[in-house]
């Protein structure tokens, strides 16, 4: 195929994908209707009927060697009762979707990496419409997954459909798809998948839409993000929970040794106490802290807006958005345990968790922090108490690189549709299977995203603007032309 | 009656109590049954269930005046959702109790206290026979509110029921007998009803049986209760709940406030950091000290048996007995909100609660002490946080007198069925009736127990001896026949 014939082609596409907007948000929508996720062992059948969701729609659009590709699962027993937590953790293996179409001999391979399930919906007070009933409200789609990363996946995928029917069933491109349904909790099955079978995901660069524009209408990529160690620690004291004016005195209470350990982790500032745990910390270049500064950024309107608390915190000397991009922190999510519902009930609980995540940052890795945490963890175990520190799951912090002809393309596809230049963003979250594609599949990434910094991930009311679902489908369809030219 | 004639009442009673000791326990076993959960809005109708199963025997054996008393009832919504807690404090109100007989002229009157509301049950799995369905093993009737205070509340009841049938529908003594169902959420409504009416609860003692004995065998009176204050913390930061990645490092998290706060409330080795918090606190007598000391107590046998952790914990310079019984406690219940379900959800919440109570002795007062530990709490407060300190309920710490012929009878009595001294003990719990009946009513109390301290209070497997529920009535009868003689 000659350079002129991609570019017809991928006109005829943006042509095509302009015209069949409401389609694509329709079936958008159904794909949105399927509560998969993936953390809760009750939607396990729903994760799959995601997965087989998407395949059948790579299949209809002419991908090829579409399936799924299993992977592995460990159960375990869940005790719950209400009013006391319990839990435990439970691995439960989801299917990979995997299909192709490399028959564009010499043109590049992409491999184009999404992922089809979603964080938990709760609280679900708190939303305005069903978490998994889509409803467009101010041009934007609300519903868990629109945007993480349900619709930013389907761009993907409406992308490759338009380049297909406009190029008569064909590419300009060889493509490679693989969407996972365990990215939410620490992506082990694509991990291992990646490690085992690299040679079946063979390309010359990912594509990846799972991040964010860092202001409306400013095209960003994102070339940095942060990985992460999720942990528990489990705090043991007497046999069996006692009556607390019984035994108030002289039986060790879980949760007070988890407050005094996890008030010696991090200090007032939020500096992260844990011998040695910034060793590994890459300061950012000077050119990048200046484009960072150069951003469009208002302490201000951020803590306002996004964050709405009376203050900002985090470690002192830091800009917001070198502490969110380039410097590690550690937050707790929970404290299961106990008692936990209305009324009061004098218990010391025989145990107690927390849910503890660390935030890493180039160059530190999963296991030497949480090597660090763990021994520190326990040489600050309370007396009477017995602990136990897990490791739930974990992502490499990586930087990737700007400097490849792939990077040009995409900036170029999005110089096309905002009319602006791009802005190279670093992620606070973490995105492990990018840490993956580098070190086993030797290749660079894209990170390509279009979600908004107010698009609630994680959160009640999560939803995507429109407007960025369709310019996402129109900017990858050129970067996909523009790779294949 | 004649001295006499109260002491063949008496014998008759004894005699009557062994005869129908299975009868007894089959009645106790209909009203373990019942699962009276105070704190449970679910378990309002099964509370008043109990409360008329009450007055249905009181009225059967002949007391007087019997009926439920309504108390006050203040409702809240509350929004329950699975993997992030959500919980609101309700006031319930559940009924009282009351029955009297008042033909004894002359004789002095004895106000009868129990509850027959319970602690909820769970954690349920960790129960060898379900807490509701009252099950017989080794001597022992396990169910929730066996010792705890349906057990021990019965033994009044048969008490009475014993002497009435031998003394031909007589007692030797004037009997008020009033129950509550709010005993395990605070006691608002008895202690408004003392404030208000206390003189429809006019009597020269007041018999309590919701305590225990030191050791097997060991014929007990408690002299002395911890009071409390039972609060919640509530941390809010951001406005919504937040992405770790996108946010940690510039969004307060509640938890980790929390932690923080709470961490300073206490030291490692137990004492409280509350600044004048101790000031109150009375030193016990050096006679009530030489007595503790000569108490059967092993402490590494209790550290074994009955709490089960590696080491005991709490002040340096007391001994076990005195931290239990004659100082302040800070103890956490648990930890709603954030994720707590199975897997690992990344969220900074938006909010986060921290169930904790103090336990007082003699002379705090919860008033002082809620202030004093208010206060410092709020001068705490983590930054990018705003802090609610809320009391739940609250019960003043209190000391009996044991110089009276009450205690004599209660002593005498105990001789006869034990054949042995009756020991002087405090309890760490709290009974906040005791405190009301002192300064509204102006009368002692016996606080005669049958419990064991291995019964499991507010704990799986709570169990009553069935020995000691014989030997309780027994008891009883005899106390009433000593104080009518």
């Amino acid at each position: 195929m000659t350079k002129l014939a991609t570019a017809d082609q991928t006109q005829a596409a943006v042509v095509f994908a302009r015209e069949n907007q409401g389609r694509f948000v329709e079936e958008l929508k159904a794909l949105l209707r399927i509560p998969s996720v993936s953390t809760d062992p009750e939607h396990v059948g729903d994760v799959r009927k995601a997965a087989e969701f998407v395949a059948a729609e790579l299949r209809r659009i002419g991908l090829e060697n579409v399936r799924l590709v299993e992977t592995s699962t460990e159960e375990e027993v869940i005790a719950d009762a209400a009013g006391n937590a319990r839990m435990v953790p439970a691995r439960i293996g989801h299917p990979l979707v995997y299909g192709d179409w490399l028959h564009a001999s010499g043109a590049p391979t992409v491999l184009c990496y999404g992922h089809y399930d979603v964080q938990p919906a709760e609280p679900l007070d708190e939303w305005k419409s069903p978490p998994f009933e889509p409803t467009e409200r101010d041009g934007n789609i609300y519903a868990r997954g629109a945007v993480d990363d349900k619709g930013q996946m389907w761009m993907h995928v409406k992308a490759l459909e338009a380049l297909m029917v406009a190029g008569g069933g064909t590419l300009p491109v060889n493509v490679r798809v693989i969407v996972e349904g365990e990215e939410e909790v620490g992506g082990e099955g694509i991990a291992a998948f990646v490690r085992e079978h690299g040679d079946q995901l063979k390309a010359d660069v990912a594509l990846v839409s799972d991040t964010e524009m860092f202001a409306p209408d400013l095209p960003t990529l994102c070339v940095g993000l942060r990985g992460m160690i999720y942990t528990e620690i489990e705090a043991r004291g007497a046999r069996t929970d006692l009556h607390s004016g019984l035994f108030g005195g002289a039986a060790p209470n879980p949760f007070v040794a988890l407050v005094q350990v996890i008030a010696q982790l991090k200090d007032a500032e939020g500096k992260i106490l844990i011998p040695g745990f910034y060793d590994g910390v890459a300061t950012p270049t000077d050119a990048e802290l200046k484009a960072w500064k150069a951003l469009p950024f208002d302490e201000e309107h951020y803590r306002e807006t996004e964050v709405g608390s009376v203050s900002l915190t985090g470690e002192a000397g830091y800009s917001v958005l070198e502490r969110l991009w380039a410097r590690p922190t550690l937050d707790v999510h929970g404290m299961p345990g106990g008692f936990i519902g209305a009324g009061a009930k004098t218990v010391i609980p025989a145990k107690a968790v927390a849910k503890v995540s660390m935030r890493l940052v180039p160059d530190m890795t999963p296991t030497e922090s949480f090597a660090k945490y763990k021994a520190y963890v326990e040489s600050l175990c309370p007396k009477g108490i017995v602990l136990e520190v897990r490791l739930i799951h974990s992502g490499d912090p990586i930087v990737v690189s700007t400097d490849n002809k792939f990077v040009q393309a995409a900036t170029e596809a999005m110089h096309e549709v905002f009319g602006k230049d791009t802005v190279f963003v670093r992620g606070g979250g973490s995105i492990p299977i990018v840490g993956d594609f580098v070190r086993e599949l030797k290749i660079p990434t894209v990170m390509m995203g279009f979600g908004l910094p107010d698009d609630n991930l994680h959160a009640p009311n999560e939803k995507f603007h429109l407007a960025n679902f369709y310019r996402g489908i129109e900017s990858i369809i050129r970067f996909f032309g523009g790779v294949g030219a």
